[in-house]
């Protein structure tokens, strides 16, 4: 079974041992109930260093007061058995009370600029991306990891932590890793279990919608708006209830220049039934 | 003369080069024109530690728009001096640019609980003490030290850095160092040089008031308010401008309670001639 602590002095203790070896750490931050993506960023990690130290922790600062942080997936056990088989080296799994020993609302913060974090999910998640970027340094100051990796679904999430490294000088490389999907395109998320099985068959959905406007925007930057309003009335049609999908620059999530040449991405959320699926695609050069 | 870099990267080279050896790291965070009470804190670092760097950056952050940002003293090569005579190893001293390459007003910024950073010096200086909290904190991870050492006479800054650093978990030791003080008690600061004569003659007044309200207070606490009003009306009277002056818990700055026996402290800023002065003292057990 993958060595497993919760305390941050024994991973310290662990950490400064492997330092002294001369070996590198990586680092992959989940919220535990692993699948294939999680199981990627890991491998990721492995190429990219000597150990590897894998968190699992449900930071309740992220959540808003009408999410889903009691019903979220938690299979610490399961998540052990993955971890071992895909060569991990250590589990830190802290507690809440250890995260936050006064708890989150008391909590010294990190706020990355509002120009990145109050758009797209920031916009429906208030406070979500000051929760991730605060944890997520608490975590590197535990961890202090050499590399760390971040899935590309998530990609406005990897944009925060990216600017919050740069912007506060962490010593840790930042590593965003490919999305990884379904036979059928669905982006894999623990959020997933949550669609009954016809909501299942409806989900790739998003994914074909984001990859229409892909097409549609690299075959005609002015076409943007057009193809938006169109994939967004396909996806109601279907049962999702819109969050949002934008184009935006791939690198700084900024609104596109019509006559800048810069990498674009098409980016969206949606809820179906109990499920808020997000998604992105990245526009064809 | 000391070694003096610039660029983080050849301050991470010799902090790295530090580490293989084995040995420990103090740190000295500075705004420059040092004095005995800056050299006082790189002696305790160097007690405490196999090699100390120090820093000098005058950080824009912490200033307010009308505060003393263009005047405050830069005197790097008095400075460099001083440092090499009293044995600190490296000086850090990099450019506004380095360290807020798109501004300060774009960086991510550290946010310590109001209740500790918009009273005393935060109410009259609103965001100084988000300035110093991300300062700080990017100077941790440029600098990566084992300990820092803080001056007792910015208490508040003191505990903002210390719950910062607990808080987000930061691997750093924090030591506070107590106030040198001149012959006639005033407070070691860079901003005593803006006193004229006759002001420096009169500055040592706020030292004698606060040591006035200490001892009141240790001999009854009932007396807190009558023993603040009578010293403000004092300094007042002998030309000051007072911001405020607070019996405060010395340990968490927050106001004391009349039946707990905890360790208080008077604390106080007050304006003369061009100068902010502020100092504070602990009330005898």
């Amino acid at each position: 079974m993958i060595e497993t602590v919760q305390a941050t002095e024994a991973l310290r203790r662990q950490v400064s041992a492997w330092r002294a070896e001369g070996l590198s750490v990586g680092f992959v931050p989940t919220m535990g109930n692993l699948h294939e993506g999680h199981l990627a960023l890991v491998r990721d990690a492995l190429r990219q260093s000597d150990r590897v130290v894998v968190s699992i922790f449900v930071n309740p600062m992220q959540f808003g007061a009408n999410e889903d942080l009691d019903a979220y997936p938690r299979t610490l056990a399961e998540d052990q058995l993955k971890l071992e088989a895909v060569g991990a080296h250590l589990l830190f799994h802290p507690s809440v009370e250890a995260v936050y020993p006064e708890g989150e609302a008391a909590c010294s913060a990190v706020l990355v600029p509002e120009s990145l974090t109050d758009i797209l999910c920031g916009a429906s998640r208030p406070g979500h991306f000051r929760g991730v970027a605060t944890v997520v340094a608490k975590l590197f100051n535990m961890v202090q990891p050499d590399c760390a990796v971040f899935g590309e679904k998530d990609l406005q999430q990897l944009r925060v932590i990216e600017r919050m490294c740069r912007d506060l000088d962490f010593p840790v490389r930042i590593i965003g890793s490919p999305t990884l999907r379904e036979t059928d395109g669905l982006a894999r998320s623990s959020r997933n279990a949550y669609l009954t099985e016809s909501e299942r068959a409806v989900a790739p959905a998003l994914h074909q919608a984001l990859q229409g406007v892909a097409q549609a925007v690299a075959e005609d930057r002015g076409r943007i708006d057009e193809a938006v309003a169109s994939a967004v009335v396909d996806l109601e049609a279907r049962g999702f209830r819109v969050d949002y999908l934008e184009v935006r620059d791939r690198l700084t999530l900024a609104l596109p220049e019509p006559s800048a040449d810069r990498p674009l991405a098409v980016l969206g959320a949606a809820h179906l039934g109990r499920a808020r699926l997000i998604d992105n695609v990245a526009v064809p050069a």
